[in-house]
């Protein structure tokens, strides 16, 4: 039987996962140009945003294993085969660059350092008030595989930290909550909202004018899942009227940002090019190897995606 | 007996630190004016950058509290009383806020995120090459109070870390060094340099030519101790040649730092108005008071300065 490694990657990192895959893997074929072999021979698929239509038709298909772990684009494709097994990809190297990330920013909006990178520019000296990080407030919205190691690592720096999931969670030191209701007095008592929600129906577009107006005057927002899940219009008018302080943004609507767009220049917006937790070739190829070894040695692969739940 | 509080506050300021020691210390008798009372009846003084010659003279003086953790200028006024004991700030919540900033400062450069946000101010989206944080070598020069606790908190995010001091040290996790010959070999290893030292004779001018030649290329620097520690012309050098990638500089030669300083538009240069670590007044007043009550029952003071070291 016959891998195919369906991405949107250039040609040198084709190579380099190819390569990876291929030495974890030494029995197994690999291929990127579905066209060089019989379609039945194919049986697994290992794919990154791969092009809408990359796996229709897979007749044998038994597993898509994600190199990302968001798979949201991956289900709103209605080419591929809907009977299949997907597993997103879990690694801890990416939980802990994500973990950096959110606490990079969190560091940043407690302590002042995007205003004193302001400040720099303006050649203008001026310390700030010092807080103590038990005296901020942080909810990180999403508790799966990255939500959770973001919120355990801010609780292990003295952050006050809350959790909130569709589904109820259990964290230690961290006080969770669930459900439609409990986000709005959650956010009321927040001094920073972190967002790692999976994208589904009842997740695009939470952060908007209401979740905005429930939050306290001066609250942060660093969204880090995706970009559907902020309404812009609303998040640049609450930072324009300044109920909003401060916004670190990864994700996008539209990616790259495009250069016209108000958040490049905004001087409340830092913008990051969807760098939070990028996939490690050298720890996710591992991960892959090991769920394609579960299939071959018919056990049941890891990371299942729910398509009914949406992630 | 009277507490001489001695400072450079502005009135606010004054009248906040005199509030809390006076709740922490209710039967004691404080005085700002010196001319208020009685010289022999002053036995301790508080301090924060008194002005020279503000304790000239203090014939009964028997403890100098600083609330800041650095003495190097009270140690550099010939008329402080030299028989006196001098006790410096160590106040967790201090060492706590140090850690943040180190933390933020190797999470910054680690993840690139002086390059994004230089990105981002030209609208040019493109993601880094990511490093895993074992991947990054760290050295901590000094392991007093502050460095022993940014030494720790970088270890514990996964960093690399090794720790140099001028006498030998032990702790958990961390590299150690000791003495002149180990440091260069030490920082022919490492890929940022976080400065914790005491300003001493010996460690003032440290970070020179010769201490930034000894770093690989695209190394970085982040001085959270004294400004004169840094050769400020061959660090400009190190970074306009190339060699040095950025420096996180939290203190400077003169302080605010001057409106014509290179140092304030270098696009490698991120400047902090000395706001590393800024005592805070809750718990330092707490920290200052336990050390009036030793003293008053006839047990030793804490936290006490060696002058010969002069830290």
């Amino acid at each position: 039987m016959t891998i195919l490694l369906a991405t949107d990657f250039d040609s040198a990192e084709q190579r380099l996962w190819l390569e990876l895959l291929q030495a974890a893997l030494p029995d197994e074929r690999f291929v990127s140009d579905r066209q060089a072999v019989d379609d039945a021979t194919i049986d697994i698929a290992i794919v990154a945003n791969p092009p809408p239509g990359a796996l229709r038709g897979l007749a044998n298909l038994r597993l898509i294993q994600s190199l990302w772990a968001g798979v949201d684009k991956l289900l709103g494709d209605p080419s591929v085969p809907p009977q299949v097994t997907i597993a997103r990809m879990v690694d801890p190297a990416m939980n802990a660059a994500m973990a950096e990330t959110a606490l990079w920013a969190v560091l940043s909006l407690h302590r002042g350092f995007f205003t004193y990178a302001a400040q720099q520019r303006a050649r203008h000296w001026q310390p700030l008030v010092q807080r103590r990080a038990d005296e901020v407030a942080v909810a990180v919205l999403g508790l799966g595989q990255m939500g959770r190691a973001v919120a355990l690592r801010l609780a292990a720096q003295g952050y006050r930290v809350s959790g909130w999931s569709a589904r109820p969670a259990e964290l230690a030191s961290i006080h969770t909550h669930t459900g439609d209701d409990s986000l709005g007095p959650l956010l009321a008592r927040t001094d920073l909202v972190v967002n790692l929600l999976p994208l589904t129906p009842a997740t695009r577009g939470l952060l908007c004018a209401r979740t905005f107006d429930a939050m306290p005057r001066g609250a942060s927002l660093v969204n880090l899942a995706r970009g559907a899940h902020v309404v812009d219009a609303d998040l640049l008018a609450a930072l324009d009227r300044g109920h909003l302080q401060h916004a670190v943004l990864d994700v996008f609507a539209t990616e790259p940002l495009p250069a016209d767009h108000r958040y490049w220049l905004h001087p409340n917006v830092t913008v990051l090019p969807h760098a939070a937790a990028q996939t490690d070739a050298r720890s996710a190829a591992a991960v892959a190897a090991a769920n394609v070894r579960r299939v071959r040695f018919g056990e049941p692969p890891q990371s299942l995606v729910d398509r009914r739940r949406g992630y």
